[in-house]
Protein backbone atom coordinates (compact mmCIF):
# COMPACT_ATOMS: atom_id res chain seq x y z
CA UNK A 1 0.00 0.00 0.00
CA UNK A 2 1.37 3.52 -1.10
CA UNK A 3 -0.57 7.05 -0.11
CA UNK A 4 1.22 9.97 -1.95
CA UNK A 5 -0.44 13.49 -1.57
CA UNK A 6 -0.23 15.06 -5.26
CA UNK A 7 -0.70 18.53 -3.19
CA UNK A 8 2.29 18.42 -1.26
CA UNK A 9 4.45 15.98 -4.07
CA UNK A 10 4.39 18.47 -7.04
CA UNK A 11 4.35 22.28 -7.85
CA UNK A 12 3.95 23.99 -10.75
CA UNK A 13 6.12 25.18 -13.27
CA UNK A 14 6.47 28.52 -15.28
CA UNK A 15 8.76 27.02 -18.03
CA UNK A 16 6.69 23.97 -18.68
CA UNK A 17 4.53 22.22 -16.55
CA UNK A 18 5.34 19.62 -13.47
CA UNK A 19 4.34 15.93 -13.74
CA UNK A 20 4.99 13.32 -10.44
CA UNK A 21 5.08 9.59 -11.63
CA UNK A 22 2.35 7.98 -8.89
CA UNK A 23 2.57 4.72 -10.03
CA UNK A 24 3.51 1.76 -12.67
CA UNK A 25 2.89 -1.52 -12.53
CA UNK A 26 1.84 -3.96 -14.55
CA UNK A 27 -1.81 -3.23 -14.04
CA UNK A 28 -1.76 0.73 -14.75
CA UNK A 29 0.34 3.98 -14.54
CA UNK A 30 -0.75 6.90 -13.02
CA UNK A 31 0.69 10.18 -13.31
CA UNK A 32 0.01 13.58 -12.02
CA UNK A 33 0.43 17.04 -14.09
CA UNK A 34 0.00 20.04 -12.65
CA UNK A 35 -0.52 23.01 -15.75
CA UNK A 36 -0.24 26.96 -15.14
CA UNK A 37 -2.53 28.72 -18.06
CA UNK A 38 -1.31 27.56 -21.68
CA UNK A 39 0.41 24.56 -20.42
CA UNK A 40 -1.14 21.25 -20.69
CA UNK A 41 -0.21 17.78 -23.06
CA UNK A 42 -1.15 18.41 -26.76
CA UNK A 43 -3.71 15.99 -28.74
CA UNK A 44 -1.94 12.75 -29.06
CA UNK A 45 -2.70 9.19 -29.90
CA UNK A 46 -0.59 5.73 -29.35
CA UNK A 47 -1.73 3.13 -31.65
CA UNK A 48 -1.82 0.55 -28.84
CA UNK A 49 -4.68 -1.47 -27.19
CA UNK A 50 -6.13 -0.05 -23.77
CA UNK A 51 -7.62 3.18 -22.41
CA UNK A 52 -6.54 6.08 -20.27
CA UNK A 53 -8.59 8.42 -18.08
CA UNK A 54 -8.06 12.04 -17.58
CA UNK A 55 -9.14 13.73 -14.01
CA UNK A 56 -9.71 17.55 -13.35
CA UNK A 57 -8.51 17.63 -9.35
CA UNK A 58 -8.60 21.27 -9.75
CA UNK A 59 -8.93 24.52 -12.36
CA UNK A 60 -10.51 24.93 -15.44
CA UNK A 61 -9.11 24.27 -19.22
CA UNK A 62 -10.51 22.36 -22.33
CA UNK A 63 -9.92 18.79 -23.53
CA UNK A 64 -9.15 18.56 -27.08
CA UNK A 65 -10.28 15.60 -29.51
CA UNK A 66 -9.89 14.64 -32.91
CA UNK A 67 -10.39 16.84 -35.50
CA UNK A 68 -8.99 19.60 -33.43
CA UNK A 69 -12.75 19.53 -31.70
CA UNK A 70 -12.44 21.42 -27.55
CA UNK A 71 -14.09 20.49 -25.07
CA UNK A 72 -14.84 22.20 -21.49
CA UNK A 73 -12.74 20.35 -19.26
CA UNK A 74 -13.72 21.59 -15.66
CA UNK A 75 -13.31 20.50 -11.62
CA UNK A 76 -14.73 17.02 -11.02
CA UNK A 77 -14.63 16.17 -14.96
CA UNK A 78 -13.27 12.13 -15.59
CA UNK A 79 -12.41 11.81 -19.54
CA UNK A 80 -12.51 8.29 -20.68
CA UNK A 81 -11.17 7.37 -24.12
CA UNK A 82 -9.09 4.82 -26.38
CA UNK A 83 -5.26 5.38 -25.89
CA UNK A 84 -5.69 5.35 -29.66
CA UNK A 85 -8.21 8.22 -29.32
CA UNK A 86 -6.71 11.79 -29.93
CA UNK A 87 -7.05 13.09 -26.89
CA UNK A 88 -5.69 15.89 -25.25
CA UNK A 89 -6.04 18.77 -22.06
CA UNK A 90 -4.76 22.26 -22.03
CA UNK A 91 -5.48 25.13 -18.66
CA UNK A 92 -6.90 28.27 -18.76
CA UNK A 93 -6.30 28.75 -15.35
CA UNK A 94 -3.92 26.49 -12.70
CA UNK A 95 -5.17 23.13 -13.40
CA UNK A 96 -4.33 19.88 -11.81
CA UNK A 97 -5.32 16.82 -13.69
CA UNK A 98 -4.45 13.63 -12.91
CA UNK A 99 -4.07 11.07 -15.54
CA UNK A 100 -4.58 6.86 -15.71
CA UNK A 101 -3.43 4.26 -18.41
CA UNK A 102 -4.51 0.81 -18.38
CA UNK A 103 -2.34 -1.23 -19.54
CA UNK A 104 0.61 0.98 -18.83
CA UNK A 105 2.37 2.28 -21.90
CA UNK B 1 -14.74 9.28 -25.93
CA UNK B 2 -16.68 9.65 -22.81
CA UNK B 3 -16.78 12.31 -20.34
CA UNK B 4 -18.36 12.92 -16.53
CA UNK B 5 -18.31 15.50 -14.56
CA UNK B 6 -18.67 14.11 -10.59
CA UNK B 7 -19.86 17.18 -9.05
CA UNK B 8 -23.11 17.40 -10.81
CA UNK B 9 -23.32 13.65 -11.89
CA UNK B 10 -23.62 12.51 -8.16
CA UNK B 11 -25.11 13.44 -4.59
CA UNK B 12 -24.82 12.40 -1.48
CA UNK B 13 -27.22 10.36 1.25
CA UNK B 14 -28.11 10.24 4.79
CA UNK B 15 -29.18 6.42 4.52
CA UNK B 16 -26.07 5.28 2.55
CA UNK B 17 -23.09 6.52 0.65
CA UNK B 18 -24.01 7.39 -3.06
CA UNK B 19 -21.95 5.73 -6.16
CA UNK B 20 -21.87 6.24 -9.76
CA UNK B 21 -20.22 3.93 -12.23
CA UNK B 22 -18.06 5.94 -14.17
CA UNK B 23 -17.10 3.28 -16.42
CA UNK B 24 -16.58 -0.12 -17.40
CA UNK B 25 -14.60 -1.93 -19.73
CA UNK B 26 -11.70 -4.85 -19.97
CA UNK B 27 -8.82 -2.03 -19.19
CA UNK B 28 -10.19 -0.80 -16.30
CA UNK B 29 -13.50 0.13 -13.81
CA UNK B 30 -13.89 3.72 -12.48
CA UNK B 31 -16.38 4.27 -9.64
CA UNK B 32 -17.39 7.53 -7.80
CA UNK B 33 -17.87 7.03 -4.43
CA UNK B 34 -19.66 9.76 -1.90
CA UNK B 35 -19.47 9.94 1.63
CA UNK B 36 -21.10 11.51 4.69
CA UNK B 37 -19.14 11.60 7.72
CA UNK B 38 -18.84 7.76 9.40
CA UNK B 39 -19.70 6.48 5.87
CA UNK B 40 -17.16 4.44 3.54
CA UNK B 41 -16.17 1.33 2.49
CA UNK B 42 -15.12 -1.27 5.00
CA UNK B 43 -11.72 -3.14 4.95
CA UNK B 44 -12.32 -5.51 2.31
CA UNK B 45 -10.01 -7.48 -0.10
CA UNK B 46 -10.28 -9.96 -3.21
CA UNK B 47 -8.25 -13.08 -4.04
CA UNK B 48 -7.58 -11.85 -7.33
CA UNK B 49 -5.02 -10.20 -9.26
CA UNK B 50 -4.92 -6.61 -10.12
CA UNK B 51 -4.42 -3.22 -8.13
CA UNK B 52 -6.83 -0.86 -7.00
CA UNK B 53 -6.70 3.30 -6.78
CA UNK B 54 -8.18 5.34 -4.09
CA UNK B 55 -8.19 9.16 -4.92
CA UNK B 56 -9.61 11.77 -2.34
CA UNK B 57 -10.97 14.41 -4.57
CA UNK B 58 -12.91 16.33 -1.55
CA UNK B 59 -12.50 15.66 2.16
CA UNK B 60 -11.65 14.06 4.17
CA UNK B 61 -11.20 10.97 6.31
CA UNK B 62 -9.45 7.97 6.98
CA UNK B 63 -8.22 4.44 4.92
CA UNK B 64 -7.94 1.56 6.45
CA UNK B 65 -5.72 -1.56 6.29
CA UNK B 66 -4.43 -4.76 7.38
CA UNK B 67 -4.83 -5.51 10.91
CA UNK B 68 -6.90 -2.77 11.59
CA UNK B 69 -4.96 0.08 10.67
CA UNK B 70 -5.46 3.68 10.34
CA UNK B 71 -4.03 6.64 7.92
CA UNK B 72 -5.31 9.57 7.47
CA UNK B 73 -7.21 10.40 3.95
CA UNK B 74 -7.11 14.24 2.59
CA UNK B 75 -7.48 15.53 -0.41
CA UNK B 76 -5.64 14.90 -3.36
CA UNK B 77 -4.06 11.24 -1.95
CA UNK B 78 -3.51 9.20 -3.94
CA UNK B 79 -3.71 5.37 -2.19
CA UNK B 80 -2.66 2.60 -4.71
CA UNK B 81 -2.62 -1.18 -3.29
CA UNK B 82 -2.70 -4.57 -4.52
CA UNK B 83 -6.72 -6.22 -4.76
CA UNK B 84 -5.74 -8.53 -2.46
CA UNK B 85 -4.70 -6.67 0.36
CA UNK B 86 -6.83 -5.47 2.91
CA UNK B 87 -7.86 -1.79 1.91
CA UNK B 88 -11.02 0.53 2.85
CA UNK B 89 -11.59 4.22 3.71
CA UNK B 90 -13.99 6.31 6.02
CA UNK B 91 -15.32 9.14 6.06
CA UNK B 92 -14.65 11.66 8.76
CA UNK B 93 -16.04 14.80 6.43
CA UNK B 94 -18.22 14.87 3.37
CA UNK B 95 -16.11 13.18 0.91
CA UNK B 96 -15.87 12.25 -2.66
CA UNK B 97 -13.02 9.42 -3.54
CA UNK B 98 -12.44 7.89 -6.99
CA UNK B 99 -11.69 4.46 -7.17
CA UNK B 100 -10.05 2.65 -10.28
CA UNK B 101 -9.42 -0.99 -10.41
CA UNK B 102 -6.90 -2.79 -12.95
CA UNK B 103 -8.06 -5.40 -14.32
CA UNK B 104 -11.98 -4.67 -13.37
CA UNK B 105 -13.43 -7.13 -11.23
Amino acid sequence: MKITNLYTAAGFGDVSHKSLLVHDSPYFKVLNFNFRPGQGLPVHSHDLEGQVSIVVLEGEGEFRARDDARLPARKGDVLVCDIAEPHGVIATSEMRVLVTIAPPI
